[in-house]
């Protein structure tokens, strides 16, 4: 058990561990899709190692392969027709259990160092992952290539930061003198061991795959815990491609490779819950509908579970001596991944008097308005904006852009697009509706995808008492206030504490509501019912692990 | 809002700080019950403090207090006719409710230094404490000032430590630039709030309410939750003293004094469950029954539960080449506190052909026989007895031991012994009864009080696996082992990682299996059946706060 890699990422480990307590920006992986940062053909091999997979069965190595399994669609409008080893759960789980002395045995070093390999390899794998990303969760390629690739590499090294720095607060030997008076002190020498949990399961969602499911996955698998992925059937190939670089690093480093494993299943026999409450599951990452992260934190009680699930985000707009900016910003929020992101404002408050802005008072439907040829306008070059709003990635949600039209007056209609590059895409624009502040039965619920309201309200303390009801209710994820008043936004402020959520003042430039930064931002508070826990914090990692401790006398 | 506590203080908290990361021995609450130490006077103030809180109401201050409630009992004989306040819980909690938002917004430093403070004053006042705790739990006076004062406010400070650096882990403020190439760089100021989870619950336990209950009161009130506590019915007095020291405190401060209150109740009419499923609850610590705990686990589904409860304490006795040592080692491991510490041994397991030691081989009936002499010895002189037994604290621990005895043949037999000083007080010298291996139903459930059993196994070997399947399948906080060799010791250590228990190994001196250290030892591991949690580590800390960010962009 080489130290090798760690000696090797040693460097940015210590640098990652520094800006998660700085909050400066800061990270290793270059998030440019460009062949002048990652060499002039790398953009061409990875395009080519993405197709080289199509229609091919993918190889991993784990015990109790039977047959194989995979059915995934590009939202983009073609079959993917790759075939992943189908597993026996009673040979695999056993097998992983097995290995598990092993990897708690090697120590934090050498479990870092390991995960810091697999994350080196998975960066340089970058534009193939962005192609594997864009071709089954439908984002565009340049986000694809940063939310799936280098951001979700960020997160990874963020939890590997986290988990190492909680696992290493504590000394591995420590020295206990304990003076007694004229009488020789005592003298205990004492070990403490990290000792891992158990088998982590990694449940995946089909949006983001990666930047939602690798924090949990090196979060465990760097505290000792083997992980079992078990991807969402549309989104396989993202972690079909992680699972097999962290096998190959796994290998070489003299482990078994199966301590990182891939359980795929079909749509019509889902397995995770069978999988979720096995007694060696000891901890779960889930990321997806309320429905099954409450059904999975009643359920898997031999499990310590990490939720996200659904939430209502909120925009408050009070006033802005920027209308054009806090427009444009707007636009770019409610179109980016056609509204599929888990931080895209769905409920905008906005008095039904009116707002004060740099162009003068403007009424409720100016505002709305405003809004609705902000985005139009941000949408009429097609190409660009089929970059920016990717595929829809199911086709459920298309639907639900049809239900929430019939909830009130459209302001903005959704337009099917033509993808300039596929023609078989999915191209959906964000639907707008108005909405009075009464109906809240309406507004109370996340609908998911390019769909967002603007609900009139009796002022500006309405609506932030509005944001904070459905924040302690149904939480949020992010929240965002255009005021010029800083008694407005100070409100605010104290509603989001009260409530639980991250809150963005007056975004007007080139940061967006609907992302968050490694190392700086944390994503989800874990305070409201939108998510238990939060990406990054120490709370996330250091119940991964336990430590047992070992004393003796010391000798004379 | 000053910090005038935390100026004050602020020393202590950085040595706390330091401790727990070195391990290494530190206390700022001497533990000798002595004159000399805490002044001529204290013992005797302490004594006569104590005795004019008997027969007289105690005074709290909270919202609804509708009665008065109380009949606590010494175990040493006497009823101590204390009267508390009985408060309407459904006034009481929303009291509490609105009061976060000032202990919340008041920060981490202003919250630490009320919170040593309070730990400040109630170690002025520890031989008080003493004589509370010696007369609800039934400890000897030594150890009532030790475990039930000084230790306990250092594991109180040892939450306060853990918890400090974790809120501060991240910092308050942060300037975030990312770099664009040559357009100018993002710059973004962000803010960092650390937010309460809630109202906190802190259900006593009747033989170590400071001990046990301190870490998760100052966790929980250190990160800004105000705490509920409510004792055993048996043992109200020490927590109503720490209740009031820390309403003076927050008072003086300038804070609501219910942040920490008081609910009592009695046996015939408990409030736990009711309290515990309220939904401004949202953190309890609890110790005590293994049935109890799981019940919160399982249904107080709002709240964080962090719950310390039964287990099955292994001995491995391999061999030794200080036979002396070990005897008297064990035979006070056996003897404090009549056996009703969480940490003390109850199944000891001994190769049925018995050991090799410094004075040759002994048989298992040999080792057997010299381990109730060793007992036997030690408690002879009665006055000394009287003082490491302490009275047993409940009726129904001292009914536990007839049963003991009669599941095996008895190797010591239990006496009752008349207390020097206290003619009504319940003493039992510890029973011990020898098993076979094979009586597995007879050894495999917590026989909590002065009960342990030798039993005779087919070999160290089958010794560790016993102890190795108990540890996982019944839990346990303490280990032991005696073996002269390394691959032994080595073997014993694997099998405390396999079941997550800590271990002690060839204790001889004056360190015991039962006494864990702050600062340096961890209590239980949060690794198996008998705690889901730890005192104190990052895991017991971390997620009883959450971090809310705000952000905006950076000032021109």
């Amino acid at each position: 058990m080489t130290t090798r890699f760690y000696d090797q990422h040693r460097e940015t480990l210590e640098k990652a561990i520094e800006a998660t307590h700085t909050r400066e920006y800061w990270s290793p992986y270059p998030e440019a899709p460009s062949g002048k940062v990652y060499g002039e053909s790398a953009p061409a091999e990875g395009k080519a190692a993405f197709e080289a997979m199509l229609n091919s069965p993918f190889s991993l190595e784990m015990p109790g392969i039977t047959g194989e399994v995979g059915g995934e669609v590009s939202p983009y409008g073609f079959e993917l027709g790759i075939k992943y080893p189908q597993v026996d759960i009673d040979q695999l789980i056993p097998a992983m259990e097995s290995s598990i002395a092993s990897w708690r045995d090697a120590g934090p070093q050498v479990r870092a160092g390991v995960c810091l390999e697999i994350l080196h390899r998975l960066n340089q794998r970058s534009f193939e992952l962005a192609h594997a990303v864009m071709h089954t969760t439908g984002q565009g390629f340049a986000m694809a290539f940063q939310a799936g690739g280098t951001h979700a590499q960020d997160r990874g090294l963020e939890a590997v930061a986290y988990a190492y720095e909680a696992m290493t607060r504590t000394p591995a030997e420590a020295s206990w003198v304990k003076p007694q008076g004229k009488h020789d002190p005592l003298r205990m020498d004492k070990r403490f061991h990290v000792i891992p949990r158990g088998i982590a399961l990694n449940v995946g969602v089909s949006t983001f795959p990666t930047w939602n499911g690798y924090p949990g996955l090196f979060a465990s698998l760097v505290t000792g815990n083997p992980v079992v992925v078990k991807p969402h059937p549309d989104t396989v190939l993202p972690f079909a491609i992680t699972v097999k670089v962290a096998q190959e690093v796994l290998k070489e480093a003299g482990f078994d490779p199966w301590i990182v494993s891939l359980v795929v299943d079909e749509r019509e026999k889902p397995v995770t819950k069978e999988l979720a409450l096995r007694p060696e599951i000891r901890i779960i990452d889930f990321t997806g509908s309320s429905e099954f992260g409450n059904w999975l934190e009643d359920n898997a009680r031999q499990a310590e579970v990490y939720t996200e699930k659904a939430g209502v985000n909120c925009i408050v707009i009070d006033s802005t001596d920027d209308l054009k900016g806090m427009i444009r910003n707007l636009s770019f929020s409610l179109s980016l991944y056609s509204g599929q992101m888990c931080t895209t404002p769905q409920d905008i408050f906005i008095p039904r008097d009116g707002i004060e802005t740099d162009q003068g008072h403007l009424g409720f439907d100016e505002v709305a308005k405003a809004i609705a040829e902000g985005v139009g306008k941000f949408l009429s070059d097609n190409d660009r904006a089929c970059a920016v709003l990717g595929a829809v990635q199911s086709e459920v949600t298309a639907k639900r852009i049809d239900e929430a039209a019939g909830l009130g007056e459209v302001v903005l209609a959704s337009e099917a697009r033509e993808h300039p590059e596929f023609p078989g895409a999915r191209v959906r624009t964000p639907v707008i509706v108005k909405l009075d502040g009464s109906e809240v039965a309406k507004y109370s619920r996340e609908m998911f995808g390019p769909i967002s309201f603007l609900i009139a309200t009796d002022s500006t303390e309405d609506s932030i008492e509005k944001a904070r009801g459905l924040g302690r209710e149904k939480g949020a994820i992010t929240w965002g206030i255009y005021s010029t008043s800083e008694s407005v936004l100070d409100a605010m402020e104290t509603a989001a504490l009260d409530a639980g959520v991250a809150l963005s003042c007056n975004l007007t430039g080139g940061v967006f509501v609907n992302q968050t930064a490694a190392f700086s931002d944390f994503h989800a508070t874990g305070g409201n019912p939108s998510a238990n826990a939060c990406l990054c914090d120490s709370a996330f990692v250091a119940n991964r692990f336990r430590v047992v401790e070992s004393r003796r006398h010391a000798a004379a």
